[in-house]
């Protein structure tokens, strides 16, 4: 099928695999996605919106499973399908990152939890309407994982994890 | 890069690029997501998850662009990456569905707003910590658009679009 083309690249503190924060929502980490020049006419208008919708591709996932045992559940396989792993069949990642500014075809950002050089796919405006549903149940995630996880993003040092989304 | 494959495809009652509403929020078509065969060992444990993140390929896109006017703006042109429009340099959706059910390896979800037949690259449980975003403010789309793609969804007919998300 298509074959698809970087529009951008992201640069964050994270450049070793172990390093960076596994969800988003839980980082602080400020980082940049550089927009490649000739796409950057796409960026009109964006300032507006405080969160942004970024597709990446894992590229450095190591290999596709089809089951997995999550950091915070690693007692239990489950499905790919059903956990946010990143060795995944199509290995792309969805994160969630706040704007603070544009500058030059650059988006500086916080809540990056992408490796350095990480290559970004496409970006969409967050628009709570469309893609916030508070309410949704969770499965086997419990709050109990979410704040393992939140534990783990706010120190920015997971130990064995590389890109989650 | 990564030359992606489908991991299953979208059976709804959209046929033609005319029909599906543009936000899977504002749907309430009740449609299917065939995983093939191969890829069913991934959704163990999928059930106990209310959403689900659905990122597909939008095939028949029919070009790309870098500046759009979304229809419930169509005065006023905004860069891709400020819209949902499906003419994006890397035509990959984010769809949000709810799950009803999964029965050998179909998943039965409402919300679905695919046309029939769209390639599934990957599908990702939806987590209210990592993916709600309540908050967030949404730049040139004001509240009216917002009741313009709530109708829109509603009467599920959306004259001259093809796929957004």
């Amino acid at each position: 099928m298509t074959d698809f083309q970087p529009i951008g690249v992201a640069h964050s503190p994270f450049s070793t695999p172990g390093a960076p924060p596994f969800q988003s929502a839980f980082s602080q980490c400020v980082g940049t996605i550089e927009i490649f020049p000739e796409y950057r006419e796409g960026l009109m208008s964006i300032e507006g919106f405080s969160h942004l919708i970024i597709l990446s591709h894992f590229n450095r996932a190591v290999q596709m499973a089809l089951v997995e045992r999550p950091l915070i559940d690693d007692e239990t396989p489950h499905g790919i399908f059903a956990c946010r792993h990143f060795n995944r069949p199509n290995p792309i990642g969805v994160s969630y990152v706040e704007l603070l500014k544009v500058t030059d075809g650059v988006l500086h950002a916080r809540g990056l939890d992408l490796l350095d050089g990480t290559p970004v796919l496409d970006i969409k405006p967050y628009i709570p309407a469309f893609d916030s549903f508070p309410d949704a149940r969770t499965g086997w995630v419990t709050p109990r994982h979410i704040e393992q996880i939140r534990g783990a993003g706010a120190s920015q040092g997971m130990h064995n994890r590389q890109q989650q989304g």
